[in-house]
């Protein structure tokens, strides 16, 4: 694994772990008050069409990071949709 | 240009256009009290680990996202540091 493949994985593990608290807060309060449906839909639309660039580029870094970020994501806006 | 390009382009697009409104809000209140400093300086490392990342694999829509995403993660923090 070339050095800056290393580089994308801790970039992939940064910015998916800066995105996580906020999903096990959602998670553990059942609060979405302050979450806006349509930014979260906008950005699950955005990550997915990272993900497809991701792939389309064999990048493992892009595939990891923006799988789990769009799993979150998703898991936000279902989490907006049933406690509004 | 390829369809995959245009993908990450479309990708860059929504995924920057989603993190702007809360640099505007921030920049109008001068209220940083619900952002964490911890949480936006680690994402701020991220962000230009993944345009590092992104110049290395020659991909404009990566570079293009992640330089807007970077000025303005950056700028939150200095903002949080001024008003906070």
């Amino acid at each position: 694994m070339d050095f800056y493949e290393v580089i994308g994985l801790v970039a992939a593990f940064i910015t998916t772990a800066s995105f996580l608290p906020q999903v096990f807060k959602t998670y553990k309060t059942k609060d979405t008050s302050g979450l806006s449906l349509t930014m979260y839909t906008t950005f699950f639309v955005g990550i997915v069409l990272w993900l497809i660039y991701g792939i389309h580029l064999k990048s493992l870094p892009m595939i990891l990071a923006n799988s789990i970020t769009a799993i979150s994501s998703l898991f936000l806006v279902i989490m907006k949709l049933k406690y509004k």
